[in-house]
C-alpha cells in the first residue's frame, strides 16, 4: 500500500509552502474523545474494535475526509506502519499493540485522523513550509463535522476531555518543523532552547517525541492547551516561530560575513558526498541535506529543488528504503540503496 | 622561472610509464666528487663558487645533457626552491645555505643534477611508472661524461668516495615511489616496512628523508651501495619492487572480493569531496587524490587520466600554489587556490 505517496507532487513534502528552506512543515492536530467509551487505555480490543468500526462506518459522511483512505493497523505489515510513521502520519504509540487502532488518509497526506491511538482521535493537518493557520482552518473543518456526528467528550469548566491531562482544553497542539542549521553551527540552539522551554514551549526531533535533532530540525510546538483558546494558541506559536525563524535568519548573516568561504566548502562538500556515495546511514545523510539546504537557502547552490531536497529528508528513512526496494533489507543493503536514491534524485 | 614545468606533457609526471598507478616514479641517482676540491660540506663559500663555476663552463660539452638549464640556487627566490623541492628535482638540505649550490635540470624533468649539495655531484633521471633500467641507462652515460670533463674521486678498494660513507662504493641510490594504499588499509603495510628494513632497503614518504607517509606513497630505495655492482643494486630493487607490487595487489583482490561496496563507496566520495571542496589542505587532498588513484586502478572510476592525476599529487603542494597563484599566499589562500585547482583538473 501507499506507494502513490512517493511520487505525489500535491503533498506536504512538495516544498511549495511560505519559508520552507526554513521551516519544513506546520502542523495541528486536535485530540477529541467520545462519550460513549472509556479512553483507548482503559478498554479491552473488542471495544477498541467496535469504536474503530463505529468511525468506520461513520466518517464517509464528513465532507472533509472525502476520498479518505481508511486503514485498519493490524492490516498493515512491520514496513507499511513504520513508512506511515516516517512520513509523519501515524505516531510511534500508533505502530505498537496495533489491535483496534486505525487511520484516515487523504491522497495528498495532509490530513490523517488516529483512530485509539491515546485519545479516540488525534486529527491531524500538515502544510508545507510556513502555514499554520491554513492547518487550523482544515482541522476546524474536519472537527465541526465530528462533532455533529458523535457524542464528543467535552466540560465546560476543563474543555475537551483527553487521556493526557496535558491535553485537556483545547486539545490543540500546534507545531511548526523548523530547520536551524546557523544557530547550530553558530552554537547558539541551545540559548533558543532554553528560551522555548521558559516561554512553555516544546522542541522533539524531526520523528516526534524521544528523536534527537538530526538534520537540524526542531519542531517546536505549544506545551499548554488549556486556558488559552485556539486561536491564542495559533498566534502564540506564529509568533514564537517568526522569532526563532528571524534569529536564524541573523546566525546566517553572521556565518556568510565571517566563514563564507568555508560555508560554500561545506555545503559543496555535502553535494558532493551526497551524489557520489555508495553507502551512507540515514544519520549521514542527514547531515549532508542539512549542510545542502543552508547552502540552496544561501544561494550557494542552485538548480537543486526544494521539494526534492525537503521529501529526501523522509524518503532516506529506513522503512521508506524497505518500501521503495519492496524488500526486507539488512542494514548494508539500505545504506546502499540509500545512496543510489540519493545520486538519482540530486543528479546533474 | 620554471612556469613550462607545469604543464610539460613529456615530463615523468605524465603517469605513462609501466605500471603507473602502482608505481608512481623510479629514480637513480648517482654521488660524485672531485678529486681536486674537499667535499661541499668542508669548504668555504667562495670555494664551492669555483667549483658551481668549474662545472657552469663545463657541462656545455656533455651531450646527455644538452639543452638543460643551468640554474644558481641563491638566485631563485625561496617560491623557486621549494616547488623544485617539491617536483623532486633539489633535497631539502640543497634549499638551506644556497651560496654556490646550483641545479643543472632538463626541460622535461627527467634529469637533475645538483652541484654543491653533500657531494659535488649528484646526478638524478626519474621516469614514470616502472622503469628503472632507463633510469640507469640515462645516469650511466651523464656519468661516463662528466668522468672524462672531471677527475673524479674514485678508489680502487672502496669505489666512488662520498661525503657520507653510505654511499661510498657505487654512490648509487635506486628507488621507486609505490602508491600501496591497499597494503596500508589491509594494515599489512607494517610487515612489509619490517621486512624491508631486515634486507637493507630504505622507505621513506613522499617527499624525501623524514617525510611521513603521506597519500599512501612509500619511496623503497637500496641502503647499501658498497660491496655491489651497480647492476646489482638494480635488479635487487627491481626485484623487491616487484615483489611489494604483488603484494599490492594481493591486497586489493582481497579488499574487493570482501569489501568491493565499501571501496566504491570511498573512492566515489574522495572524487566527489575533490569535484567540489572550496578549502582543502594538502594533506586532505593527497589522501583523496590516494583513493582516488586506487579506484581508477580497480576500474570502480573512469575517465580520469593517469597523468592529470599523477601530477595533482605534486601540484596541490603549497609551493606549488603560490608558483601557480604567482602570489605568496597564506593557508588559508592555499587551501582555496588548492580546491579551485583541483575541481578544475578533475572536472567532468
Amino acid at each position: 500500500m501507499f506507494e502513490e505517496f512517493l511520487n505525489n507532487k500535491n503533498s506536504w513534502l512538495n516544498g511549495l509552502g511560505p519559508l520552507s528552506g526554513i521551516i519544513f512543515s506546520s502542523r495541528i492536530r486536535l485530540a477529541r474523545n467520545f462519550n460513549d467509551y472509556h479512553f483507548p487505555g482503559h478498554v479491552s480490543g473488542s471495544r477498541k474494535e467496535a469504536i474503530l468500526k463505529n468511525v468506520e462506518e461513520t466518517y464517509p459522511a464528513i465532507k472533509s475526509l472525502k476520498g479518505c483512505a481508511f486503514v485498519r493497523m493490524e492490516n498493515l505489515d512491520d514496513i507499511d506502519r513504520r513508512f506511515l510513521l516516517e512520513r509523519h502520519l501515524v505516531s510511534q504509540e500508533h505502530i505498537v499493540s496495533v489491535k483496534g487502532k486505525g487511520l484516515i488518509v487523504s491522497g495528498d497526506e495532509r490530513i490523517a485522523v488516529m483512530i485509539n491511538e491515546e485519545d479516540h482521535l488525534r486529527m491531524q493537518v500538515i502544510a508545507s513550509g510556513f502555514d499554520v493557520s491554513v492547518c487550523w482552518e482544515m482541522v476546524n473543518d474536519i472537527d465541526d463535522e465530528f462533532s455533529r456526528l458523535f457524542n464528543i467528550a467535552f466540560m465546560p469548566d476543563f474543555g475537551y476531555l483527553t487521556s493526557c491531562p496535558t491535553n485537556t482544553g483545547t486539545g490543540l497542539r500546534a507545531s511548526c518543523m523548523m530547520h536551524l542549521p546557523a544557530l547550530v553551527l553558530t552554537k547558539r540552539m541551545n540559548k533558543i532552547l532554553e528560551f522555548l522551554s521558559k516561554i512553555s514551549f516544546t522542541t522533539r526531533g524531526l520523528f516526534g517525541e524521544g528523536t534527537q535533532a538530526l538534520g537540524d530540525f526542531f519542531q517546536i510546538s505549544n506545551q499548554v492547551s488549556l486556558g488559552l483558546s485556539e486561536k491564542e494558541i495559533v498566534d502564540n506559536l506564529t509568533a514564537v516561530v517568526n522569532q526563532v525563524k528571524d534569529q536564524e535568519l541573523e546566525a546566517r548573516s553572521v556565518l556568510m560575513e565571517k566563514y563564507q568561504t568555508s560555508i560554500e566548502d561545506n555545503a559543496w562538500r555535502a553535494l558532493g558526498i551526497l551524489r557520489n556515495c555508495r553507502l551512507i546511514s540515514s544519520k549521514e545523510a542527514l547531515a549532508h541535506l542539512s549542510m545542502l539546504s543552508l547552502g540552496m537557502d544561501l544561494g550557494i547552490i542552485k538548480n537543486i529543488n526544494r521539494g526534492v531536497l525537503n521529501s529526501l529528508f523522509i524518503v532516506i528513512q529506513p522503512a521508506h528504503m524497505q518500501k521503495i526496494e519492496k524488500l526486507l533489507l539488512k542494514e548494508e543493503e539500505r545504506d546502499r540503496a540509500r545512496a543510489e536514491i540519493l545520486r538519482e534524485k540530486l543528479k546533474e
